[in-house]
């Protein structure tokens, strides 16, 4: 393994200004059928994906992008979702919880408390 | 259109800590040959993933992951690839461009300046 210094420098004063205010990264992993850990795209991301895309154009959001990403790695609480440069997770199961996200997060900057995935749901992580 | 904050809180002392320390999204995106725009997997990008995700792996890289992402919109730049939360945008071309970039931004905390897509290299933004 190697040693790595203990938190990358997040930021550099000389670093370009952020070209997303907030880019959205939505898990489209699909799993074959039955598979044990299941995968995103079979609880119905991929439609939370398009939802998200489509409300987030209509409602004016600028330099906000959502795109959808190979699989998150965190399956068991899928369908997952995190944005960026904040590094907040979700777990948005419908539409409506979708539409929590972009109002609470992309519209109003705060959080969709109800939704993130914070430490206590982490069990076991290695 | 909504009026925006101006920028969203990027960080909240009340945020979880962050999953990955560094999420590396790598624009796999295709578009049918001879699109007016390429695209990131027609310019080889879905092998510069693999080898990235291989070499992470090989050199130990912990809470590092490297994921596929759709079409992140910088296409003239393409292959692109982004490492949040810093929000670095690269344009590597070669596996040796991977190897640049692991080195001085993952294994040592800094920039791959080489590589970087800055303010500079940026045309008619709308």
């Amino acid at each position: 393994m190697t040693d790595l210094p203990d938190a990358i420098p997040a930021m550099s004063e000389t670093d370009p200004p952020p070209y997303f205010r907030a880019h959205v990264f939505v898990c489209c992993n699909r799993r074959p059928d039955g598979h044990r850990r299941g995968s995103c795209a079979a609880r119905g991301s991929e439609d939370l994906r398009d939802y998200m895309k489509a409300r987030a154009k209509e409602l004016g959001l600028k330099q906000v992008r959502v795109n959808q990403a190979g699989c998150l790695d965190r399956c068991e609480f899928g369908p997952t979702m995190v944005i960026y440069p904040e590094g907040i997770w979700y777990s948005p199961k419908t539409r409506g919880d979708v539409d929590e996200i972009l109002e609470a997060h992309l519209v109003q900057g705060g959080r969709a408390h109800r939704l993130m995935i914070t430490e206590q749901d982490i069990v076991g992580k290695g």
